[in-house]
């Protein structure tokens, strides 16, 4: 069975997921879809961006990935269609997908003219989903794109020997989640966030004591920063955005 | 795969929902469950008829759709089954079914003797959803009801050339979704909603500028009230019940 | 197909819950996976092993849950698997399976070396439910286990004839659940939450006046006390942990 994942901002209260859904199942019924999230804050097209590209890649390959954050909806934005590495991604044009390679094959979507303009997700997205999951190629779609928007996350930079990374991402938990990959972290060097110091990596957040903070390689591959049971953006008062040094 | 959709009031932080699908899937194991939503206010019966009476049907024929908002469960208030275009339909007989049109065939679900009197979502309506998805017809539940309770939506009156209607949901962006359809409002009449002058119909709220208000033709077939990247019902201080006229 | 079942605590708002199901769909393609719920505070094992121990038996023998409440993941605490009635079970050693019968078959997890130490869900917990759904026993994840943490809910009391309990969950509706089974209650003895008499126990919430406290037999087997079209722990002010007498 082919496997749908669904990304969005719209929330769990209404019934937009749920047409989307009924849209997709109508037209391809043997579909395993798999809800990513729905609770990226309105129009937060960056926080959408960071949880795709670091979950995409658990799932198997020609997987169909659906990701409507779109603020532009109705307006002359493009949708777009592309394939990396055997998946597929659906997505409005405005840097949702900018983590895929620049080498990736990108088709802007022939929106239907009876679409909602407000609800391309059920409209758009869901039916080019559902022709993906019955076999056609993304061509089947629209023609080729060769600019797709980009807006690709923050990169650190270095000044010196240290490493100028931001806080990409805060998690249920109150992690804040960087940018910088530890890799590139030399060993002893101590981890800040802002002024403060939260000492060298650790292999993971249980090897601090209760309330303290402790920063390690999370499961996203990057630099965190966490408080054992408890929350680090609200002990540190920070969010997306952050400088984090190391 | 028959499709069963679920909506209810029980929200998802307790494990009333997957015991539904437990049973569900317990007695008919070929099932695609589809959430419609859980986060329906607490006794909130009529967004959850808005809900269910907007999104069904894109869901296939055959498609059964239980709907547990019940805040008298235990009382004498009766269980039903409704067929309608080839959609079956399962909830408390308290009017959250009215979209419905009269013609519709009711039923009324004989409650089995050891159902918990304030459970019938897991002990009555997800078995009765079973037997309807292993191929029994609703007549199987129990016997014909001729006059099940009606609380149909409002609908917009008319004073002199101007619609009255209301608001009579408001999604999580803060749209206001009102009654008024918009084919029944004339070229370049003015939305209001109370005092306010939201100005004439537009074909999306992308047409309006950041934070201003646009009325325009939602997803749902009605006129809603919206502010581009904002909440219109924060912005007005109004909500369900407020009156829209155009 | 077979059912996996997932309770946590990661919330859904990121993109952990949908990383678990990609690798279990990954490696396993034909499951049927159910959420029970991911909104547990955080670390409250407590809470979520209410949710489980009250929802497991509603799924078909041969349903493997996987529950990761897990505030000491990368410590020393071990990954365990169960076996009970059927049903097979996937947790973080911490007390969370304490509902289980100490006659149950347990065996501790063997950790990948490249598992993330601070995701065992993803890295751990679903790659061993594919390994079962694939039909293998739990023997093949590791070794036996003796003494598993136990940590079981509070059991009630009795005081001469009274029965002392608690409140050990607290409902979306307010409604306060106790461990008290209702068939220990004499006839016509009034139930307490601290020094408020809430009456005798009735059929259902439904037999009271809106707005009354009531005590009854709830969907889970135990005395609870609710109030109707309201919310008793808001009423009260109290929560879990709070005396109940019968």
């Amino acid at each position: 069975m082919t496997i749908v994942t669904l990304l969005s901002d719209f929330g769990t209260a209404d019934s937009y997921v749920a047409e989307m859904k009924a849209v997709l199942l109508s037209r391809k019924a043997d579909l395993t879809v798999v809800d990513i999230t729905h609770e990226i804050s309105p129009g937060d097209v960056r926080a959408g961006q960071y949880l795709l590209s670091r979950s995409w890649k658990y799932f198997p390959r020609s997987t169909i990935h659906v990701a409507v954050i779109d603020p532009g909806v109705g307006t002359e934005r493009r949708a777009i269609a592309a394939e990396s590495e055997g998946h597929r991604f659906l997505a409005p044009d405005n840097g949702l997908l900018s983590f895929l390679p620049a080498e990736a094959r990108f088709v802007s979507i022939l929106v239907p003219p009876d679409a909602s303009p407000t609800f391309h997700g059920r409209d758009v997205f869901a039916p080019a989903a559902a022709t993906l999951a019955s076999g056609d190629p993304i061509d089947a779609l629209g023609s080729s794109v060769s600019r797709p928007v980009r807006a690709p996350l923050p990169v650190p930079h270095r000044d010196g020997t240290t490493i100028i990374g931001e806080v990409i991402y805060v998690d249920r938990f109150g992690t804040l989640i960087s940018n910088i990959v530890p890799a590139a972290v030399e060993a002893g060097v101590r981890i800040r966030v802002g002024d403060v110091d939260v000492g060298p990596l650790q292999r993971t957040f249980a090897d601090a004591a209760r309330g303290a903070l402790v920063a390690f390689t999370g499961s996203g591959g990057t630099v965190e920063i966490s408080v054992r049971d408890g929350s680090a953006a609200r002990l540190l008062g920070v969010g997306v955005g952050a400088e984090v040094r190391a």
